[in-house]
């Protein structure tokens, strides 16, 4: 029950790599059938991801995975702050947002590192000046009166995660996007910089509709194993290079038109090609099975512990996603850690994979959210994939009772720790 | 023919790569059994490829492949002077290379776009300063004393190529780096930065042995898909993070000892792992094969055109890769693409896969070596694989005959072009 961790292959990824493996190994750069056959595949591929985010395909742009997208967008806007800058400097009649004015960007306090630590390292090197909006403690989400009151002159990019990886939480995307292209209107007409916006999507893709014209976004970041595709991703950009700006970071072949070059992973993004695909056809039935494994998760942990069990994902009115339950079981012995230690089939996490070094701190998101520390201590994110089962749940539930029960009894008596 | 422009998978590595799609696919930083059967893998490819070039598993670091690799060097080396630079000036004792002074990197005029490009994006920018030092039209070298004598104050990287992808040409990396050695003892004492070396290795590896202490290399890199293994890199430093340092471009996950994040490509980096292994132990058997190919290659293209002949790559006394043959056949209508367009069952290209989009320019890299444009124009780079017959030879050869002939026929008597 770690599904927001990672998710297998499905079969028929599985199947689409392998075939490209065999049969498609040219160089997609080659004049020849072998390199078009490549070409092929790839172009197919990104129909599939543009399909599956209702984005055209010229606006999908393949990366190594979602840490390089969400890099790429940070590096993009800041640079292209910069270039624009150069420009106003040497135009004399306009001046804001002033002379050697730094780039500031606005964020959340929730996002995944590979948000925050590249705004940390601008922020640090003088790059860039950054505002990590606090998530609400009754929502759960950035607020969007928050985020808006943040935007400044110099600011560039909105970067706000669609759905939270721990509490399952959806932001308000579209919302943020709708006052932010409002604001930009009078902000170009007197010189000032677009704000551009940004969501990482990892999370929500395959668990949820994403649709790029509801969310109203210019950039957003897809990761392939987080809907059962390989460790490859994409970025989609609007109308990349006429209307939104990127700027590489790396050069070389002039692959992706030269916004990503590098012999392009063949097998990869036809897994992900074949990944997205399945996510355009069945996301409807993933997400209903999921939310109701989830909510049938959620009954009989209820069920099990009673007035002890804390739901840190339950924020009344907000949206979240169909497969996250982060649970606490509270009581003195039962952090997070030492539950999952005790446990003989579950195998979960208490927050992002990336984090699993923390030892037995409490989850910085969920304190972010308003959960209380001794609280945040006990948590455990569950989530469920596409084909987790009521069976399934029943012996998680029944391993979490013994796990408790062990570890409730006074630790004199515990016996040995695992 | 084709196979400096990418190689087929392996079966082995396809079965490598496969099984681990299907069996570890959990996330590497996932602290239960299947996270860590996942790094399990990811620490024994490490180890295969530390292996393959004489290094230590610690100096690998996995990329998404060639260019990123590249632009990882070159990224690291200018933040690295600007670092040391900041430092140099907070200390008033000691002055040079000189306030503000700009980073001087060193390169030859026939590397890949991803050394060569990058390289001019930063020139362009104002961030650093680059000598493209000629290659040698006697030895098709980037000559040592030519290196050497463009060492500035300010110089911070030398990037030579260990093979070249069109002429097969291998430069003196060790001596390059013996005699860079010998030059920081002092520079350093002086308070001048360290020059370091790096050598771009994806051409070489699987075709000749690499061994990162005979070449004296701080940093080398690695391509999969040159060697029969996923389109996936690696970069070596030496004695990464205490003797050699490394500036990440991505920010993230901690993955890679936070020097390259983002989560980890399992079954890529397994088949790449593979790769390397099978190049640690068959590479002497593959060369000589190759070897033996491309020489009889060679001497049946001489039968068959005679002095038309010109073999691009035989620089006398020059050391090259032992598949490549870089052979035009003279005469007016016999322009590489033209001849190639002609062939029924040979597949090759004019140069390097991702310049496939020059049209009929003579390839840069040959005129470089002093190889006259009318003999450039029809120049043909045939690469032989691992599993390439005399048979194949034999026809490809035939093949060449006929499309000669019917490109030497008087053009109103050629028929409609294919």
């Amino acid at each position: 029950m770690d599904y927001n961790a990672t998710t297998p292959l499905d079969p028929d990824v599985i199947q689409a790599m392998t075939e490209a493996m065999w049969e498609a190994w040219g160089n997609p750069s080659s004049s020849y059938s072998a390199g078009r056959r490549a070409k092929d595949i790839i172009n197919a591929a990104r129909e599939n991801l543009a399909k599956m985010i209702g984005g055209k395909p010229q606006e999908i742009i393949f990366t190594s995975g979602g840490t390089e997208s969400n890099n790429l967008v940070i590096h993009s806007v800041v640079k292209h702050f910069r270039e624009n800058q150069a420009t106003r400097e040497n135009a004399v009649q306009r001046q804001p947002p002033g002379d050697g004015a730094k780039p500031h960007l606005i964020t959340c306090t929730v996002e995944h590192d590979s948000i925050r630590l590249p705004l940390q390292h601008l922020e640090r090197e003088g790059v860039a000046e950054v505002t990590f909006v606090p998530v609400s403690t009754v929502s759960g989400q950035a607020e969007v009166d928050d985020v808006l009151a943040s935007v400044r002159p110099t600011t560039c990019l909105v970067t706000i995660m669609l759905a939270n990886n721990e509490t399952g939480v959806i932001m308000r995307i579209p919302e943020i996007s709708r006052r932010i292209r409002a604001l930009n209107s009078g902000r170009v007409a007197s010189g000032l910089p677009a704000v551009l916006v940004h969501t990482d999507a990892a999370q929500a893709l395959g668990k949820r509709r994403v649709d790029v014209q509801d969310l109203g976004v210019d950039f957003l970041t897809i990761v392939g194993h987080k809907f059962y595709g390989p460790r490859i991703g994409a970025l989609y950009v609007r109308g990349l290079g006429e209307q939104t700006p990127l700027y590489p970071m790396l050069f070389g072949g002039g692959q992706e038109r030269n916004f990503r070059p590098g012999t392009e992973n063949t097998p990869m993004i036809a897994g992900l090609g074949k990944a997205a695909e399945l996510v355009s056809e069945n996301c409807e039935v993933y997400e209903a099975h999921m939310r109701e494994i989830r909510d049938y998760l959620e009954e009989q942990l209820q069920a099990a512990f009673g007035k002890r069990t804390c739901f840190n994902s339950h924020f009344p009115g907000t949206e979240r996603l169909p497969n996250t339950c982060n649970v606490s079981i509270q009581g003195p012995q039962l952090q997070g850690r030492l539950v999952l230690a005790q446990c003989r089939t579950l195998l979960a996490s208490v927050g992002a994979a990336c984090h699993s070094d923390l030892g037995d701190q409490p989850s910085p998101v969920l304190l972010s959210c308003g959960v209380p520390v001794d609280v945040a201590r006990n948590a455990l994110r569950l989530s469920v994939g596409r084909s987790t089962t009521r069976a399934e749940v029943d012996l998680v539930v029944e391993d979490l009772k013994r796990a408790v029960a062990r570890l409730d009894t006074p630790k004199a008596e515990a016996g040995p720790p695992l």
